[in-house]
């Protein structure tokens, strides 16, 4: 059977920069570009040039992209030609492959919010169609609240699609703009829009705001649309836009879809999506969504002891894909959950090799219970675990010894008068024998605290050069003041890689220092320092 | 027409206590359980008891909650009746109104991950049913892999969920374990299932591996089932599970459900949603996800000019239903006069008089937005925005001020050989031209610094000695060691008030000393105290 080709048109740096906290500059619409290479999709809308200087700039001169390049803007306005208007001139003027025009297809929209007439609203998209393919443009109309405005004036809304199809329009575009559309419902309207557009002619934009923008997507599909616009990481404006990240990998692996259809997207292209989203996120300084789909650090993991045993004796038991096609990893995480399956799974990721029947494996689950009731927290830690669980073995050497430590916070007047705090620890240590001690300030007094620690440790200061801390992280647990703080420390190396460790006390200075000092022993054995 | 009865079953503490970085404490519980009450959920899943010693604890006494609360277990095992089998023993034992069993309905399953026969498997579910029947408990049974098993052996998964309805189950639910099927997919198979189960004795149980677990329970209604199972925030492993802050919304306010349906959630219980989203991620210290349907702080908001002025115009052209029906409000960026909007709104609240065209109002905003940036938190912290509104309305006494403050910990070797860490504060106050000077121990620096700020205020003394901490809550902004730490604490008093103060600084120690200044401030002048 022939598939049908499906086309990705993405608008992560047009619909994606109304997400409320992003902010693009000129350098990163460029790597977004070449990150949606990557990706594999067949449109990049860019911008809007005209609207703003950034947009204007991107589009001012021929950008290399695999996709088709496309810039977004208006149709004409109410009054004027299309010759002369002066936003149309800007799109005519970029340096894009193809246009697409928003349109309102609500006759509600086009009286309240444009004040014009239902005839001047198809004038302009007839008329803007018409310029873009005369100057040898592929056109696009995004059908602005196709959905509400098909709801209300069914005629209107199928008037606005059928003129711009037949004005020349390569992709008809139906807009879930308001996001609150239901999949019952796109999939009976796509239904009833493909008697008047085909459907290898038409589109779906939706949006999240009742957490189904890719349900809607695929149902869009299901009933006859051949293109589908989304963003990376599902970026965009309130709830957001259809996430890519979620739809292609659906796309190629569902065997729904994936027997009718192809993308643009190779299988390569897709073992790197995991790869794409985490970059995105980086770029613009998101924390990643640990749970998002496919892509997230969280999508394969398992926390349940009886999933894991079963995990272990085979994967699809609890994997609805394999993660290795997407470009993620399997995770079998160790907690008061676990069982022993978790514990040797995790053991033999972290190079621990331990006979299954050993009784010290059965102390070590008990152990780790015991912990985590007190609130340590292991399978955020791996470190501390390891750690935890070669002291068990009998594997990790003593290398050093705090005999005592100070932290002092002081907030006083200064000598001009203002008011200022100081915070500086003293660390006592014992290497080899040797008594060692450090002073430092600090912009708080774990930081003071750290400092001092890492000041001099003798002759392992060589092995802990490279070792920075890159998050801390404190809970509390119980509230109140009777509470127990827990802190996470990740750190990394020179190496690139990342640990994460765990303290847990009612004091936060010695909830710290616990998770400190597992951070510094655990870069030690793994440098294979001497005892 | 008379409306069918759709039934929420909630699992934020079992299937969400799945979720990776999520660690229940025994309080934690017993708090989201409150906090379910007023969400309004038909049945509250509290745990696992007898699989870990927290949940058997939380089991062990009858507990006050408005939902059937449900303890969840395996069936009986192989080999053994259900009166022998000690996971049996365990459910029959706790005091709950109800048992949700699980138990496999996939023939792939049975025999690769329990390594069973299927006519065990039927057993086990017939005489565990049977058994929490008996005790007098309303029984529910998980039909594990229901959607997967009914792919590969229909006859087998339909027996499943026979056996567990003849047995005297109240509902049958089928669960989409992994994740990975599509709505179309649940759609058509439920509608079989119907054929064997009446739909009022069906649930669905969905994840979120492809971004559908909120399309799939909507999918599943649609063809028959009258019970959900989800999770606040969508909190569980992997991707999460269906999500009810998005779907308790969509059930009441879109028509084509509910025209047809009614739940046990009130139009109050549904405009305390939101916050109730909130309450859970700040216990669970999450940052909240900012872009969530219905509860998220960016839900409402809009960024794009032209959608702003639409807004303005009416708020209907660009949002789906109206923020405050749960409980959500409006945010548009672009216009300080929304803001101005939202100042007064809440200055109302705080019974804080002021005049709309005041320039102080403008500034007040500025001063907010500044704060913001630096990670202060005036949405969480109530008590410090009217303390900021108040000052630059220049309406707060100086009641009192800290000259200095000195806190030190310190580890060290006592004389008895052990270990110990002692923590101490020193404050110097002015009051009233009088200098107090004030020292404490603590079980941590900010406890210390806590007692010994509160040790002696002079004459305002009595005016504070009903004040407690109740929630004391750390969040690192922007991790790493050039981190800001924002500290919110939460405080009582002898009238069952309730306030949150805030305070940023690189510093912990500083950021809480803010916080505790501003909490007893507001204490003073709540009171009247005297200038």
């Amino acid at each position: 059977m022939t598939k049908e080709r499906l086309y990705l048109f993405d608008t992560t740096l047009r619909d994606g920069a109304q997400t409320n906290g992003v902010d693009f500059t000129l350098p990163d619409k460029l790597r977004v570009m070449a990150l949606l290479d990557t990706v594999g999709v067949d449109y990049v809308e860019g911008g809007y040039p005209g609207a703003n200087p950034l947009d204007t700039a991107l589009f001012s001169e021929p950008r290399s992209v695999k996709g088709r390049f496309t810039a977004f803007g208006m149709t004409k306005r109410a009054g004027r030609s299309a010759a002369n208007d002066p936003g149309v001139a800007a799109l005519l003027d970029a340096k894009a492959d193809a246009i697409c025009f928003v349109a309102k297809a609500s006759a509600y929209q086009v009286r309240v919010a444009l004040e014009s007439t239902q005839e001047e609203n198809l004038a302009s998209i007839r008329e803007s169609v018409a310029a873009a393919v005369a100057a040898g443009r592929e056109a696009l109309v995004d059908c602005e609240h196709f959905f509400d405005g098909f709801k209300e004036n069914r005629t209107f809304a199928l008037a606005c699609a059928r003129t711009a199809y037949e004005a020349g329009a390569r992709w008809v575009v139906l807009c879930d703009t308001n996001g609150g559309t239901l999949p019952n419902e796109v999939e009976a309207i796509v239904a009833e829009v493909t008697q008047v557009v085909p459907g290898d002619h038409l589109g779906i934009h939706a949006h999240n705001d009742t957490e189904q923008a890719v349900a809607n997507s695929l149902a869009a599909v299901r009933a006859g649309v051949r293109q589908i616009q989304g963003t990376l990481n599902g970026l965009g404006e309130r709830c957001g836009n259809a996430n890519l990240c979620s739809l292609i990998p659906t796309l190629l692996l569902k065997p729904d879809f994936a027997e009718r259809f192809e993308l643009g997207v190779t299988p390569d292209q897709l073992a790197d999506l995991t790869h794409a989203s985490r970059v995105l996120d980086e770029m613009l300084n998101r924390a990643p969504n640990r749970h998002a789909p496919y892509v997230g650090e969280s999508a394969f993991a398992t926390k349940a002891g009886i999933h894991a045993s079963a995990i272990l004796k085979d994967p699809a038991t609890y994997e609805h894909v394999a993660p290795e096609l997407v470009g993620n990893r399997r995770r079998v995480m160790v907690s008061d959950q676990a069982g022993k399956s978790n514990v040797i799974a995790e053991l033999e990721r972290l190079g621990v090799d331990v006979d299954r029947k050993d009784p010290r494996l059965t102390r070590l689950l008990d152990e780790v219970k015991e912990r985590e009731s007190l609130g340590y927290a292991y399978e955020a830690a791996d470190a501390s675990f390891a750690l935890l669980a070669r002291r068990m073995l009998g594997t990790v050497p003593d290398f050093f010894e705090v005999e005592r430590f100070s932290v002092n916070v002081e907030r006083r007047y200064n000598a001009r008068g203002e008011m200022t705090t100081v915070a500086e620890a003293i660390v006592k240590v014992q290497v080899d024998g040797e008594v060692l001690i450090s002073a430092a300030e600090g912009n708080g007094p774990v930081n003071a605290l750290d400092v001092a620690l890492r000041k001099d440790l003798g002759k392992y200061q060589p092995f802990i050069s490279g070792l920075r801390l890159t998050d801390y992280r404190v809970r509390i647990l119980d509230g109140g003041t009777e509470a127990i703080t827990r802190v996470l420390i990740e750190s990394a190396d020179e190496t690139g890689a990342r640990w994460t460790t765990v303290g847990v006390s009612p004091n936060i200075i010695d909830a710290s220092f616990e998770a400190l000092i597992d951070s510094i022993t655990w870069k030690l054995l793994k440098e294979g320092a001497p005892e």
